[in-house]
């Protein structure tokens, strides 16, 4: 519940930090940041931008106040009270681990530590710790302040009781929390995401399909299924009435076919660098990441109204949160 | 162009030939259909229904006749004088040359065939043909009628002027037509279906997720960013100015480190098999396909019509469609 925790202080403001961030300050939650970086430097004045524009679309009347934070180049005054920190600094474990410790340094032992590691388990970043039981993996997606999606990881340290304080908060803030039974490098979701991804450099690099050509096969086919329901579900629901197990005696069987050979990894030298650069910037038509962006957030905007309409997914998410911004 | 292919056949009426039969329809094209089954056990029927409600919400206005076809048992009558064949039969290479030969005893040899196969090379299948040069694979995406994606491959026989007329008539009856410069098993979109598969089976097994999680793993997280830019072009916006070759620079790496570990095929015994069907049930909640069915056609309008407010992916096609239709 929001109520136990009041104080939230983020550490690191670069995409996933700044995302973050917006998310609190869409919930009227005041924040704490800190960065070694000057605030005009950071991404957070671009992603407080971008979400303004996507709440003004999402939520109309709902009042925010893009200001509620304040922003420390030291540490300690940042974290200081706080009942929660989310650390979202770059992905090395020395990095993480020594933040933790400036952290562990200033706070009480009851302040949970929430990490935004996409691939760190959570037992090796709680390892020199003083109080490990509070530390814990909340995986986030980019853009935080659109994709609800947060995987939730502890390691063998982890207790319970932390974790559920931070599912509660997590819905209370309008995300949705996956809590994970069992902790594996990279999670879940970017171990599909890397699944994916190492096929596409083989289709790249075997000149089978361009960049551009790749994407359009996502986003004109399966990425319309991929929004609403996911893997499972949607073979279920394609099966016909012999369900899962009817698709699985029909299709298990494809996996040992010619087709599964290319589960090496293609080497990544400058040939493939440059073959996938040059694609991807023919693909993206003189858009600047900036417009990339403005581009991607008014369709998710869209995409989660649309699938609110049905009451489904995460736009079941977005019904929510509008009933309960009704006074 | 339309004008050049007039008379359309569809071989086989599952799911994909029931789909494709849908998607002429509502495109006001006559069919003659061709399958073993009696009219009244096919898919047909049932898609037909789903087409009927998915129209209603996505072209209100659209005046369409849902018994503009012909039914047979008999192939011969069903696909002479055809200038197209939709082949939709089993995914068996025996059973699709011998469907093929009946095709050319009473087609000319201009009649374009096009498969639907989700993984046989079009060079197999045209092996044994009198005029392979008018053979070409055209793999849809289920539910046909809704989602946009052809992946068209040509195989060595394939004549470049088959494939431009084939081409063009997709476009007229708005799918997105992706020709593939190389032939491949599965070709794209099922090379990375396949990998996410692979990937999938390998975490339900080892219990780090259920089918229900993981599936809501990718509905609340990177489905959502897949419905509207593909695997490239989301990491382009994510990579921040340094655009995709930073991207490259930073994450390539990724792929040495552990996790690349499971690419492995898991063995697929009953207790996978168990596994898995059981948790989809469970997830399933009772739910039929066809209610199934029916959910993920509510939601597959609503998306698409989100992305046509952007005129954007799959929602520029409803754009251009619904232009059309004005008198």
């Amino acid at each position: 519940m929001r109520k136990e925790i009041n104080n939230i202080s983020c550490v690191g403001s670069g995409t996933i930090g700044a995302g973050w961030i917006a998310r609190l300050l869409v919930n009227k939650i005041k924040v704490k940041v800190y960065d070694l970086t000057p605030f005009q430097e950071t991404r957070l004045k671009i992603v407080i931008e971008n979400t303004k524009s996507a709440y003004k679309n999402l939520f109309p009347n709902k009042k925010i106040n893009f200001e509620n934070f304040e922003y420390y180049n030291e540490i300690s005054p940042a974290v200081e009270n706080a009942d929660l920190v989310i650390e979202s600094v770059p992905e090395r474990l020395d990095i993480k681990q020594e933040v933790f410790k400036k952290i562990e340094e200033v706070c009480s032992k009851r302040t949970i530590i929430a990490s935004s590691t996409s691939g760190i388990k959570p037992t090796d970043l709680q390892k020199n710790m003083q109080n490990p039981e509070r530390l814990m993996v909340t995986h986030p997606f980019n853009p935080v302040y659109l994709i609800p999606l947060v995987e939730v990881v502890g390691g063998t340290k982890t207790k319970g009781n932390f974790i559920k304080k931070m599912i509660d908060f997590l819905n209370s803030i309008d995300m949705k929390p996956i809590l994970l039974e069992k902790e594996i490098e990279a999670f879940v979701a970017d171990r599909l995401l890397e699944a994916i991804w190492r096929e596409s450099l083989w289709l790249i690099k075997d000149g089978i399909c361009t960049t551009k050509q790749l994407d359009d096969i996502v986003r004109y086919g399966f990425g319309l299924r991929y929004a609403q329901m996911g893997v499972f579900q949607t073979y279920r629901t394609a099966a016909g009435e012999g369900g899962m197990r009817q698709f699985l005696e029909h299709f298990g069987p494809c996996l040992s076919l010619p087709w599964t050979k290319l589960m090496d990894v293609p080497e990544f030298n400058n040939e493939l660098i440059d073959l996938i650069s040059n694609q991807s910037d023919t693909q993206a038509n003189g858009l600047s990441v900036t417009e990339l962006e403005q581009i991607r957030d008014k369709n998710l905007v869209e995409i989660q109204k649309a699938l609110e309409k049905n009451n489904y997914g995460a736009g079941k998410l977005i019904k929510k949160a509008r009933e309960k911004a009704i006074p």
